[in-house]
Parts: C-alpha cells; sequence; structure tokens
C-alpha cells in the first residue's frame, strides 16, 4: 500500500475507541447532484408543493444520501487500508434538511483478525449527529480492513 | 397526494409479492460522481493503479453507491407513496464493476397497518442482483407507506 493515504489500520482499531469526523452541512445541491445520481425524484426530496402539504412540511434529504455522506465521511479513517465494505444497518431516527450540518461518531466495538493476519474484521457503531448533536442515523458498519 | 406519482400504496402491498426493477449499468461516470457527492475518494474506487495492486485487482463501486442506485431503482415502486425510510440493513456478497448491470427484487416480507389507518410499515427483502443474475447486495429494508 502507498503511505500517501492516511486511513487507520487493523491494530490502530482499538475497541472502545470513538472517533469523531468534520462535519459537512447538506446543501440544495447535495440534494439534486444525489437524485440525478440515483434516480429517486421522489417528491418528498424533490417537490417543494408535494412536500409542503406532507408530513414534515418540507423537502428532507433522501436517506440513502445521509448514508452516502456519513460514509464519505467514514473513508477518512479507513482511506487506503479498507478493503471491503461487508455489512451494515441503518436506523433512520431524524429527518434531515438541507442547511443541516452533520457528522458522525463512530464507536469501535469488536474486532477479529483473519486467519493469515494480514488483515482482519472490525465492527463499528455509528451515529450520525446534526448540528443540535441529535442522531439523526445509527447503525453497525462491518469493513474488512488492512493489518 | 397528486395523482401524477405512479408509486404503490400500502394497501397494494401483497406479503409473499415480487417487484422486478428495470435495470441501470453502474458506469465510470456514476462512480466519479458518486465520490464528488460523498467525498469518499478511497483508492478501492478511484485509483486504478493502487486497484490493480489490491483484490480483486480493479475499480470497484462503492457500497454506498450500490445502495444509492438500488434505492433509486426502488423508488419506482414508492414514488409519491412513501412516508419514510426506517430502517435498512445491507450485505454486500459479489464485488461491482463499473459496466455491471444490475436491477433490484423486492420481496414483501410483511406489513402493518398504523393505528390511524392513513399508512402503515412494510418491510421488503431486497437483492441487487447483476447481469449473471449473481446477488451483490441483499437486505431488508422498512419503509412507511400511504395507505
Amino acid at each position: 500500500m502507498s503511505n500517501l493515504y492516511t486511513g487507520l489500520r487493523f491494530d490502530e482499531f482499538e475497541p472502545g475507541a470513538v472517533l469523531e469526523s468534520p462535519a459537512r452541512t447538506v446543501t440544495e445541491a447535495d440534494i439534486v447532484n444525489y437524485a440525478g445520481l440515483s434516480g429517486d425524484f421522489n417528491p418528498l426530496h424533490m417537490d417543494a408543493v408535494f412536500a409542503a402539504q406532507n408530513t414534515p412540511n418540507r423537502r428532507i434529504a433522501h436517506g440513502a444520501l445521509t448514508l452516502a455522506l456519513s460514509a464519505g465521511l467514514f473513508n477518512r479513517f479507513v482511506d487506503g487500508t479498507c478493503v471491503a465494505f461487508l455489512e451494515l444497518t441503518a436506523r433512520y431516527t431524524k429527518y434531515v434538511f438541507p442547511g443541516d450540518t452533520l457528522h458522525i461518531r463512530a464507536t469501535v466495538a469488536e474486532k477479529n483478525l483473519a486467519s493469515k493476519g494480514d488483515k482482519g474484521v472490525v465492527n463499528f457503531d455509528v451515529k450520525t449527529l446534526n448540528q443540535d448533536g441529535d442522531g439523526v442515523l445509527e447503525g453497525r458498519w462491518t469493513l474488512l480492513i488492512h493489518a
């Protein structure tokens, strides 16, 4: 592996350790670009008139967009050291609106070195938080990471 | 709700029913655009030289991109009728490469009408398949849908 990348290796993840990412603001541009990429033009996200007539009465970010932004922030921890994303769970706990500022908090839950010793599986409890400190998304992510 | 939207309502989802989406090809453009949107420039996806030196020896699509494309295809079933995405699980079972053509198969697992009767929770077993019919992503998705 190149040393140009700054991700942490398997050995550097200590169970119980908490990793906090920088934040980013979810913008109208993110929602529009995500719709174009995913093909998801659901009116909850794209139709301000429809959204005004339905709970929560304004457009919301796509759930999978919040996950994508969270995964992008998470990548800072494993850039160049992640071998594969294996599994995840996601539970949406609060709406995300354009203008919200999100960051993630990842707690190392457990890890297991593979038999060859060159990589291992690490489980993280990942929470995405908004500017008020409220959780908007939470789940467990399982990654294979270079030792 | 407007009748401009073509999604199915709660009552139209029969447990056991299987919904099959159209397919779409994952392109280099999708991967590049997804990286720009998410901020995830992990070399597994973006650095052809790095990727050539690591399993599977070529660039792969981001896991969360495969999920985004799957959610975009799924939206055709619930466009204008989905109230909220509540939960999901995702297990990656095979790499996705640029040029792969994906579609989804969603089986209605179970559903529960909310007490007010105007909406209900529907669980789907969702599988994303490639052009060879191999599953690349599978999980259970829980959505709140208008009755």
